[in-house]
């Protein structure tokens, strides 16, 4: 099997070596060095350049390298008639729960107050609640906000998800689309965006979803950039209706130095590593994909295009 | 039933409405102004001064506020010949787990690196292992410590306990003084003290503890700043022996301006906020030992003086 992988992370090595040691029959050709694209079968991706399966002809499938296919989608405009695969990785859906629980304990242990109290030398303590008093929101019920739900609920904060559709079986309250948004903010102090990027979930976390939202509540942003707009996370952080915000994602990555972001005294910018990948466990997905596509057998967590995840 | 109560936080006022709250029977006096000592039945404290108990001459139980008991005892040279207990608050358990759990996550997911790339708006990755990988270490395995171990083998750490005496009914495995201290400190990449302040246990961490660690591991100090040396810390980090440190207790407290412990950018200073206390639930095991006391029944989380706990 002829595999091409392309990434515009700098791992493409590193995933080639994994997937040989895993997999030592394949053939895998790092882009662009892909010689014939016409003998090529599957297209291992990350955010690849619109021009990448120009000629692949016999390609038989698309595994993107990450949760999210929105890279692909919104960058590649016209897309070859094959099946398209995310990439649900059980140890990334972990990392990225360890990720939202370690932004929920420094809200609510107040931890962005006692870094910032470091540069005074300010020996202040502040009293908080326990878990079961804080009501966290998670925005996103699939592989990875379910895991992040089950982990703070384990955790034994009080909380609750919004989705697009019913989960009748979720075992914490589940709001629903447009009309159960309000209730579902207004319960929340510390929220957590785990969605998938679609042209409905764009731009999500503006001033309307933060004024319905209590007083000094938190914002937790591991999923795309795009979700977030900016400016009315500043004003809101500015007025107090929020009082943090840990980002993971951005519209453009890296982040600029230039970005107001970096140096806001109640903003923690960490660089895309929520959910950052163990090559050896991806690799094993992967690859099992990629046997069941040599056996001819159902292939796993494809997506549709038209929904977006 | 008479009791005084004294502590040298800025809390006792609101220690008063608590116990009021639950039970309104009770005649709290505030420290110093205790009227007839002869009259107290119970001291309620908090780090005293020496004369306290002058004159206490039908005093049947001192309670302290707190689940160490080394202040009463350094403090006080000779203590009424009366009970002593310390205080168990399954809440206070729970939230220093909450506290040694975030600083575990932060040095395993390394966001003490993350924090510093702020100032610099600098985007760095960093690669990491999964908690089954991670060797954490709990010194101390009393309420608070077991408590921490059961919180952070739930997350799937790689747990382990030092502790003085056999614990045969441990969920992890239990290292046992001075012999098992080297094999305990070989498979420790985060050490976390919680351990009561006895003579035996004052300046454990110490340049021997951290040569026996693997290089680049972390220190979690969340019992009392006597435990460690604290110039044998900077030297650990120094040498890179130690990694990064989270520092919640100090042999001073307030921990002076001047100390250097404050901007050293690989130590993250607490204000003594790992398990402060509830006072609901505090306040609730505390008319609980009360009530005890008033029916002759047997009380709660008595104190061995010669023990230290």
């Amino acid at each position: 099997m002829k595999v091409v992988l392309q990434t515009s992370w700098n791992t493409a090595a590193a995933w080639r070596a994994e997937l040989l040691r895993q997999a030592p029959d394949l053939e895998v050709r790092l882009w662009p060095e892909i010689g014939d694209p016409a003998e090529i079968d599957v297209v291992l991706c990350w955010q690849p350049p619109p021009d990448l399966f120009a000629g692949m002809r016999n390609l038989r499938l698309i595994q993107v390298l990450g949760a999210g296919v929105d890279g692909l989608l919104r960058k590649v405009p016209v897309l070859p008639p094959v099946p398209i695969a995310r990439l649900v990785d059980p140890v990334m859906a972990q990392r990225m729960a360890e990720y939202c629980l370690y932004a929920t304990l420094r809200f609510h242990r107040r931890f962005d107050l006692y870094e910032r109290q470091l540069a005074q030398a300010r020996w202040e303590r502040h009293q908080h609640l326990d878990p079961p008093e804080i009501g966290v929101g998670v925005m996103g019920l699939g592989a990875i906000g379910s895991t992040v739900v089950r982990v703070l609920r384990q955790f034994g904060y009080n909380v609750a998800a919004w989705t697009r559709s019913p989960h009748p079986d979720a075992e914490v309250p589940v709001f629903v689309g447009g009309e159960g948004l309000p209730a579902f903010l207004a319960r929340t102090r510390i929220l957590i965006c785990v969605l998938p990027l679609t042209p409905e979930t764009a731009s999500i976390l503006d001033r309307r979803v933060f004024e319905q939202m209590p007083r000094g509540s938190y914002l937790v942003n591991a999923a795309r950039g795009e979700h977030l707009v900016v400016p009315h996370l500043l004003s809101a952080l500015e007025t107090g209706r929020l009082e943090g915000a840990m980002l993971d994602v951005f519209a453009h990555e890296p982040l600029p130095k230039s970005s107001p972001l970096w140096r806001h005294p109640k903003i923690f910018v960490t660089p895309h590593t929520a959910g950052i990948t163990n090559p050896r466990t991806a690799t094993a997905v992967i690859v099992e994909q990629l046997r069941r596509l040599e056996r001819g057998e159902p292939l796993l967590h494809l997506v549709d295009p038209a929904r977006g995840y």
